[in-house]
């Protein structure tokens, strides 16, 4: 078995993932722990490439959310790409920006969804900045 | 249908992803430019963070490579991990180092593989790099 053009954005794949993402974002930028551990897989497979760490497996992950200090987590989503692939795999993207003291810092995000018997969760994902650009007044 | 736990790291489908992951790597470190295309998926949906830039679809992914500047590309892969779920979806992700002039750079590479009739193909990828350390002499 492989894809087929068919299986790529199936309508009703694609609307879960719309609908699930933003609760990813909401727990984000309000440090909400627990739930962001909760969205991610519960396997040593598990993985996250963040802005300056490199964790691997879920007791890392959890650790790292659990370390973070809560503030400074607003941002902007600039642009949100969601591709799903048959009923179970999705690729999530997006940019985005945050604004502290005239310095405008632009990142880019990537997860990977699969759907297992217990729901949707993230099973990598990789977390990067651009070159800083200074906000000129 | 979902995953379950035996669609996990498949031994036949985790030895095709080792087996074709170096290609894509000695296509990189060589900049040959017709492989590096030929392994993404052509498709408007195919996607690259790179180090310094945010490419959507397959033509603006071709016109990166065909522009990119063929030197310093080589690196040692420090730390590969791919995972496969089903048949035909797979996640790789690696650490790596480059060495130019007293200047260790290390960054990550994170790319989604999918299955197609065609074979596998990458879907979405993300590099980027870690703050820079300096070699202490």
């Amino acid at each position: 078995m492989s894809l087929f053009q068919e299986d790529i954005n199936r309508p009703e794949v694609l609307a879960e993932l719309h609908a699930l993402y933003p609760r990813y974002e909401q727990a984000l930028v309000t440090n909400d722990v627990d739930t962001l551990v909760a969205m991610f897989w519960a396997s040593p497979h598990a993985m996250r490439f963040g802005v300056t760490e490199n964790l691997y497996g879920d007791a890392e992950l959890e650790a790292f959310r659990k370390a973070r200090p809560g503030t400074n987590l607003a941002r902007t989503v600039k642009r949100l790409e969601i591709v799903s692939f048959g009923n179970d795999y999705g690729s999530i993207t997006l940019e985005f920006e945050r604004e502290t003291e005239n310095k405008l810092t632009r990142g880019r995000q990537s997860q990977v969804w699969v759907r297992f018997a217990q729901g949707w969760r993230i099973v990598s994902a990789h977390v990067s900045l651009l070159p800083v650009t200074t906000i000129t007044p």
